[in-house]
């Protein structure tokens, strides 16, 4: 089964579509850019929530649900806001179907027809700042620290599995504060939080920047991104955070008292991450065998599978194997033991490949008297037999090892796979044979920014946050510069 | 700010409404029927959330996630469910807004009309069953076993927070099996998990019983469910489960190979509760006072406020309470420490009993040099001083004791307002005056049930589960029955 991958060599883009729908994780549905996320792609996301919820609500933040269909004029009263998300928006008109006259089926019912049109969200800060008027009135009301975990609709024209499907899930926080210093600090805060979260759970390296003002949230003054590059040298936003200034609370009129005692608008934030992750996670870890999870984010930790040839074998193995199993899930782990008859083990250790499961074990006969297990890691494939007194030691270590591993290897890809450009010559031939992120000069104008997109695609990924400053010339209109900026092409 | 609830006695409607929004638990929002569920109301959703979902996982369901918008054409496939769901389904037909030409905000773009309109899932039989049509092929891929969170639009005419909205949080479970007699112990296995959830987390007894045909689900063949009793009276439908036969099968050409080698169609179950649960949960328990929480539900169970007079007194006060609460947070409690000067100690005793916290200690100056505590259970209100040593051990043991007293209240007052009625004005007279649920004989026709829910707005809640075989007269027709099923006005 995981023969049939295409190598990432041969084709990339194919690879990953290959290797979303063998391994289970997702499909595409009957219903235009629409997908199906399967249990083992579902599982993963539900690992991911878990983890972030636990974040959110470790930094002070509470989850609340806001209605999916929003006024459309709700839409214009945000001027950018409704030029970035009109033209990807689902409408609903009506509310009712009927027979068809003609016999056959239901058609919609033109008596239905809603005196307002509804928007399903693309994002939800319209219908939030509009609720948030009523619940503000003082300082003491803010801050409003909410996260909404939601379905989201962007009727994307060119859809891909997990990295832009016309509905998606994801989580969007939205957060009112009394000053421009706390919105800014939560902006931050939460791009922090995102970046751990990249780091530690899907051992994904990123880089912490802003985003230029082409690139910017519709309706937000400063948009921050975590950005990651994967392994044909593109680059993938993972997540952002923006600072939205007093846009949405002049929108929808929302002021409070001050301590000062005098009325002001009230400050705002918003901060998305999507399942759109389980698209980096794929591409920045996996290979031509199939899924490669890091094991904090892996539904199933470890796989046991007996080796034998007769019946009387799979008792004695089972017996012990399911001793080794619960003593392994007595370690916080989530393990399988397949002892199905369907399939040949060597059919079984691909299909566990594939699914990027961390830790194999398999236990044949002679294990058995010699109180031996093979043990294979997913990330390196490295086999060894080890002994069963003390595995379940051993197996959290690799499991440590391994989530720490995969992590080295993406962050030497990337060091590997960002570049220095000073010419346009030199620019134009990274991004064109090499691809990956390049560092380079840019004059700060939009018009330069659109012209280097135009010819090679690039796009200004972001302007790192820990940037140095330091004097050059623009690669492309040759004006001076005072920063380098991070280019690639991306997802 | 409890005071300020009207009281049940009163207006029981308007007792409900001032409780769902002064409690904070849910408001309507500038959308038609769509509720916003505000952070305490979704803590309660999120504790229900983890319930409901281990006890899924533990029964062998994995969950899933499928496109919440759905071919038009999907729905007219299985002739009984559109016919259900046809009148109040929202529908997408376009996919684009522009600038109105007029220059005032936007419009529906007229030329992105979509081919075929897409409904909004107010169930996802249909989709999911066209996905897994792909999924099945021989008896080796069943049973499948998935559930999935999500959100659900029906167009409500009359809606009211939680109980009835035009958008609700729900999950659904859609089984495929490969016998009959597996899908029916699935459909028995998961009302018996809902049944169980409702006695042990939300502490509310309920009916399981049989759907007649007229209240079943649109395309099942049989309907199981829980129904509970209202303290006005009214029976409340608190979950169902739904055995589908191979309907669905057939409408999607849903075929497997059995393991005799024959082509056969798929069996099918499906199952839900919803946002509901949490009116219901208020209606079950709630008081004139407020909130009351059972405390396996309870976002907070336990809530300290400081009684002073001076700093010196909070500080020292405080230094104990954050003692208890870190204690007490040691056995698995969510604590709320309130030392917050805007209010007085009575108006937040008053708060918390509006918000249904289950436990309130008070400390105060005296307690500290007696080392006791004032502890206050939020179901009877009783109030005592206890010791501050072996506090936890009471707080949980008390917990306990809530747990069950409410639920042994509400159990009893169902007792004594489930009334038998052998007579057609003892019937009308009972629902006229008394309300609760009514046992009586009934026909076994479809006339006679429409009838009487016509001339008295009692509905068949359900045959129950677990019947007694009595012969008797039909109270409306006098034809002959063979069992008396549960009447009562509902939700």
């Amino acid at each position: 089964m995981a023969k049939e991958l295409t190598s990432r060599k041969e084709n990339y883009s194919q690879w990953y579509n290959d290797l979303v729908t063998k391994a289970d994780l997702a499909e595409n549905s009957a219903v235009r850019g629409c997908m199906v996320i399967k249990p083992y792609g579902y599982a993963i996301w539900e690992k991911m929530h878990d983890a972030l919820d636990k974040m959110f609500k470790d930094t002070g933040h509470v989850n609340a649900y806001f209605p999916m269909m929003i006024p459309k004029s709700f839409f214009s009263k945000e001027a950018s806001h409704v030029k970035g998300f009109a033209k990807e928006c689902a409408v609903v008109t009506h509310y009712r179907l009927k027979n068809d006259p003609s016999g056959k089926g239901v058609v919609v019912d033109e008596d239905a027809k809603l005196e307002e049109e509804l928007v399903l969200r693309p994002t939800s800060e319209t219908i939030i700042w509009n609720s948030y008027k009523n619940w503000i009135q003082s300082y003491r009301d803010l801050p409003i620290l909410i996260n909404q975990w939601a379905n989201i609709i962007r009727w994307e024209m060119r859809t891909r599995l997990f990295l832009r499907t016309a509905e998606f899930l994801w989580q969007e926080g939205h957060t009112a504060h009394a000053t421009m210093e706390e919105a800014v600090e939560e902006t931050n805060r939460m791009i922090d939080v995102y970046a751990q979260f990249a780091e530690n759970f899907m051992a994904m390296p990123v880089i912490k920047g802003q985003k230029t003002e082409n690139e910017r949230f519709a309706g937000a003054l400063d948009t921050l991104c975590i950005e990651a590059l994967m392994q044909d040298g593109k680059a993938l936003q993972s997540g952002t955070s923006h600072f939205l200034g007093q846009n949405f609370a002049k929108a929808f009129d929302v002021k409070f008292l001050n301590k000062e005692g005098k009325l002001d608008y009230v400050w705002a934030t918003s901060w998305g991450v999507s399942t759109r992750l389980i698209g980096a996670l794929i591409m920045a870890h996996s290979d031509d065998n199939g899924l490669v999870l890091p094991p904090k984010l892996a539904p199933i930790h470890v796989v046991i599978i007996p080796i034998h040839k007769s019946p009387e074998q799979l008792d004695a193995i089972s017996e012990k194997a399911l001793m080794l199993k619960k003593e392994l899930e007595g370690r916080g782990l989530c393990v399988k033991y397949d002892d199905s008859d369907t399939q040949k083990p060597g059919w079984k250790f691909a299909q566990y490949e594939l699914k990027g499961i961390p830790v194999r074990l398999a236990i044949g006969p002679r294990d058995l008297e010699n109180r031996t297990v093979e043990i294979v890691r997913r990330d390196t494939l490295e086999k060894k037999n080890i002994p069963m007194d003390g595995l379940s030691d051993e197996v959290v270590r690799l499991l440590d090892q391994i989530q720490r591993n995969i992590y080295d290897k993406a962050l030497d890809f990337r060091t590997k796979n960002t570049f220095k450009a000073d010419t346009w010559e030199e620019f134009k031939d990274i991004i064109e044979t090499r691809g990956g992120f390049v560092s380079a000069h840019w004059d700060g104008t939009a018009e330069t920014e659109a012209k280097i997109k135009e010819e090679t695609k690039a796009t200004i990924r972001c302007i790192p946050l820990d940037n140095k400053m330091e004097e050059g010339k623009c690669i492309y209109s040759g004006n001076p510069s005072a920063q380098r900026v991070l280019f690639a092409q991306a997802y």
